[in-house]
């Protein structure tokens, strides 16, 4: 199965694809989106929207998995991310490919085995799991990874309940 | 000139066309688009945003104004509007139709002439605006139509002020 993961922001959007056989992930590609403060808002939305959706058919993804806001206390800058995920997942869904959000404490779960990891053990464990020699980067891009190694995680669990 | 105006919302977005001559509005069409919260989340976005494509189609509109969010109280409320903004603004960028983005406060003075102006009065000066014998309802499609109308004056405004 091969997975997308998005880290989505702003000014850096990090993806990453990964093939998944249940068991163990390997690494296809991985980058950032960028766009400049520059650029009106809505501009901004709709290319990194459409980046996502170019990058989701060149690397023939079947399903992708994104960060996702809950809580937080900077809304300000909460808003513009939620922008950012709505887009991407309309363009995902045009394109018949399934999106599944995962709050940031179920990434940290799902790679490390602990909800208060920090990012740099996050990174460390993409890694290995990916078994790079170093962590991917930019930081956005092994984010990503990160997203797309925790739906790989709950659709193996998945799939074992439902004895598949 | 035709402008569609949304008015972005998870259960509902109101929608409304107003064909304008830079001096005064007609209405053309409005309605709502629901989607039940039994849906899954990521459906009701990609559902809302298609739907708003469809709408623009259909109504051969040319520009589109859509109520922003900017700071608010109740983040856990706004993240879905936010998301539902994103999409439509994706949704129509692909459609090369022209978004603004306007406040509520800036939807108020337009409308109202009145920062601080309620659902009620809002409502009230679109009736007169349009012509309408009672105000349209529901009320998300009212408040459509006040979307509508804002941008209907800013672009008058903008250009009187370019000798247009």
């Amino acid at each position: 199965m091969r997975i997308l993961g998005i880290d989505p922001g702003y000014a850096q959007t990090g993806w990453g694809v990964v093939d998944s056989n249940g068991q163990r992930n390997r690494p296809v590609s991985f980058g950032i989106i960028k766009t400049s403060p520059t650029m009106p808002d809505i501009e901004r939305i709709h290319f990194i929207a459409a980046s996502i959706g170019k990058i989701a058919e060149e690397q023939q993804v079947e399903i992708c998995g994104m960060e996702d806001i809950f809580f937080t206390k900077n809304v300000s800058s909460a808003i513009p991310v939620a922008k950012v995920i709505g887009a991407a997942v309309h363009q995902l869904s045009i394109q018949n490919i399934e999106v599944r959000l995962f709050s940031p404490p179920t990434i940290k779960i799902a790679v490390t085995g602990y909800g208060g990891a920090d990012k740099k053990q996050i990174q460390e464990m993409v890694r290995i799991l990916l078994g790079f020699e170093k962590i991917p980067k930019p930081d956005h891009a092994a984010d990503a990874l990160a997203v797309a190694i925790c739906l790989s995680v709950f659709d193996a669990t998945q799939k074992r309940i439902q004895g598949k």
